[in-house]
């Protein structure tokens, strides 16, 4: 990067927040996707809007590339840094502004923690919904880059729907305010359509979440199956009935053991398939609507039934299913994450076709996963150190997420496209959609400087065309 | 309109559904703001997804306007006709094509009058949320160009909130699917984007709406107040404590008034506010929700108290609520809708600066709202026989929504911007914001050939620079 660019940027935040040592720069060379790295040109932490304002406003002129990072949890590879790009750290950018109890909104900055909210929330009685696995340290701005899901978004909503406003900084260095706490607002949803927007569209600066009520109660029941089919089934049963749990998760066979080796968490090691069913209201609703979800999960043939009876066991039986992904990381030298969604109707016959897969593959499958969401995260066990167990390992992902769109779904429930899922965009978009994501990208960036080569693949025609043309080109060169 | 163009759209669609006589084409020169008015150029009523592609295509290459119609009940001019453009009448793309007892969604054509989904799916025990007053009558389709409200929305969301996939046809007469049954979709939300836009994106031609089990019971009660701001402040303090209910209106004086002398109600005539609180689930729940509310209420200062006993006593009491329009219409010659919505928090200040323009102004105004929403609708009454009364009144109204947005709020809840309020847009977002919006329409329609003239206003140094360039242009024809 010009030595005028860096002198410029120094100026904006202070020459200690722009790195370009390679040592310093080294914690920024991937995200939690961590097979994808990249060494950027040189990170900036700027730690206002004001801030971001210029460095955008710098960049436009220069023509540089940016890709906005939050805490670096995301799992697709979205805050993948480019060699001949800046990478904007939005860390610095960490405090909650204001929690409102009247209004039961939180203006916070995007570097604040997930988790932080809810903590702060609680004083008031309230907490913020969306609940990431990775919440400890995942920030809100990347919950909103990627619209981030977890166990609670069933009952309460994905990020979008718990987002009010954003104040974003566009690439030319502008700043807009995008929705508002009004119920419903004039224009376009353009606050919709930046959350999930993978950092292609713009900055977000700040954000105001709605905060819910704590309830006053939540039980969790568990329930053994000796098949994932009962299990898939029950799932749809409680759901049809009226009930919406505040959260319904499932894990199969490995995953469970895992899981109890680990956590110890009281879970029925023998069991085929495990569902973990939270209600969560006013005492008198949650205990109706656990007698009511109890005879459900018996007509569909529970092997095993627990209802947490402190919270000291409901965290206890959370635990085992929030550690699922390390344990099984004990069972396997390494495994890779897998995010497709599907409609809950098709579960059973899904992971169905998955446990075939496995067997075809050879490769075993941990499942733990948003069973109620529809929204699977299917971990396939290898070993790296075996020649050809990787790219077989892809070749399997690459199959389950091709079942999942096959079956109605998608290819990513919550952890995004990013570089990880940007070809089988393809599976899910025809040329003519991927065009229509293109010409709104160029609405927002119509010369691509924001977190190029992510999200949003090329049409194929155009793929087709450039081949072409390149390969002419080529010809033409070698000729000439 | 061309001869050949229109030998081309009979061509499509048969010659019948082709009008292009004043007479036949005089029901569609005007949607539920009947204070404008223009006669198309023709209408057409395609009855396939295929036939608005051919249509669209043929006026992408003849440069004809579009305007979209659902079922004409809009009340911001949204679907007033161009006097050289094509209305396009979605009103025989009137099928259910499936209501899905597992997966809890609806299929259904623009068409469709809402109610009619909530009518079918009843069979299945389901029922389509959102209920805008409206709902006899107006369309889905409608309802998504709008994302229109109603009374559930507070608890079960907007349009936006219960469509889950719509089929699009671009400007260009190209077929897009936008979302889709799976929890989260990668991509840019374009669903959102084109929920709400007012027919300037594209043209929904098949939508995918969530259904929900029909409660097991629903109650209401009715409270009356002295004062309309303790009305108000019960309002915060039912939501405060963690209770949402299915509808939570509010009725000031003329407004009970009017109200209980057509539909006889029960209202309390003597009352100065009226709140109408429904709750709705299983029937431990209400119960529990019921004496909650009650004693919230009479905490807040409540003077009268009821609840309904039976279905017939609940219908009874909403049938007041449901008929205070046309109520307030018998007791003036004339009235006039608004609808800004404000943070609930501000009900009370908000009523109380609008009760002291009433007076400033001279004219009676009659609140009757969604207010748990904070959406307000004050009825300006008024008498357009009196000279310079429309005028008094349409200033009154503009001064209330910059009110709404000085206090936070938004110069429309449901009703839309359309041609009414593209005014007011300017209050509400600056040059920057508007600007941005352009870019997005561009993105789906560069030439502008869908609803121009509605919705979003050119940014002010634009106005400002056009008419420099004209009265330049005008100088330079006339020295030239």
């Amino acid at each position: 990067m010009k030595r005028e660019v860096i002198t410029a940027l120094e100026g904006i935040v202070g020459s200690k927040f722009v790195i370009t040592d390679e040592e310093t720069m080294r914690p920024y060379e991937c995200d939690g996707l961590s097979v994808y790295t990249e060494m950027p040109a040189c990170v900036v932490l700027p730690a206002s809007t004001e801030e971001v304002m210029a460095i955008m406003s710098l960049c436009y002129k220069y023509k540089i590339n940016v890709v906005a990072r939050g805490a670096g949890t995301g799992l697709s590879a979205g805050a993948l840094p480019l060699s001949d790009g800046l990478l904007l750290s939005l860390a610095r950018l960490n405090q909650i502004l204001d929690i409102d109890k009247t209004t039961s909104l939180a203006v916070v900055q995007p570097g604040v923690r997930n988790l932080a909210i809810s903590e702060q929330a609680s004083r008031e009685g309230l907490y913020y919904a969306p609940d990431p696995s990775s919440q400890i340290a995942c920030s809100i701005g990347g919950n909103v880059a990627e619209n981030a899901g977890g166990v609670h978004c069933l009952k309460y909503g994905l990020t979008v729907h718990n987002v009010v406003s954003a104040v974003v900084v566009t690439v030319e260095g502008e700043k807009l305010v995008l929705g508002g706490a009004a119920f419903d607002l004039p224009g376009f949803d353009l606050l919709a359509l930046m959350t999930g927007s993978e950092g292609m569209l713009g900055i977000v600066t700040e954000i105001t979440v709605r905060l819910l009520p704590l309830p006053d109660v939540a039980r969790v029941i568990l329930a053994g199956f000796d098949s994932v089919e009962n299990a898939a089934n029950a799932v749809n049963d409680i759901i049809a009935n009226g009930i919406i749990p505040a959260g319904l998760e499932m894990m199969d066979a490995y995953a469970i053991s895992a899981a109890e080796d680990f956590a110890k968490a009281g879970y029925p090691k023998e069991a085929d398939a495990l569902l973990l069913c939270e209600l969560d209201g006013s005492e008198e609703d949650v205990n109706h609507q656990l007698s009511q979800t109890q005879q459900i999960l018996q007509q569909a043939g529970a092997t095993t039934l627990k209802i947490s009876e402190s919270e000291d066991e409901r965290a206890r039986m959370w635990k085992g299913r929030k550690s699922a992904f390390p344990a099984v990381g004990r069972i396997s030298p390494d495994y890779y994450c897998m995010d497709g969604t599907i409609p809950r109707s098709e579960l059973a016959s899904v992971l169905n076709q998955i446990h075939q897969l496995s067997r075809f593959y050879g490769l075993r499958v941990a499942n733990v996963f948003h069973a109620g969401d529809g929204n699977l995260h299917p971990l396939i066990l290898f070993d790296a150190n075996v020649q050809g167990e990787l790219e077989k390992t892809e070749e399997f992902g690459a199959e389950i997420l091709r079942i999942c769109v096959e079956a109605g779904g998608c290819i990513t429930g919550e952890h995004g496209v990013g570089v990880e899922k940007i070809n089988q965009m393809h599976h899910q978009f025809n040329d003519a959609e991927l065009a229509q994501f293109h010409r709104v990208k160029a609405a927002w960036d119509a010369e691509g400087l924001l977190n190029p080569g992510k999200g949003i693949p090329e049409p194929k025609h155009c793929q087709e065309h450039k081949t072409l043309i390149h390969s002419h080109n080529t010809e033409g060169s070698s000729n000439g």
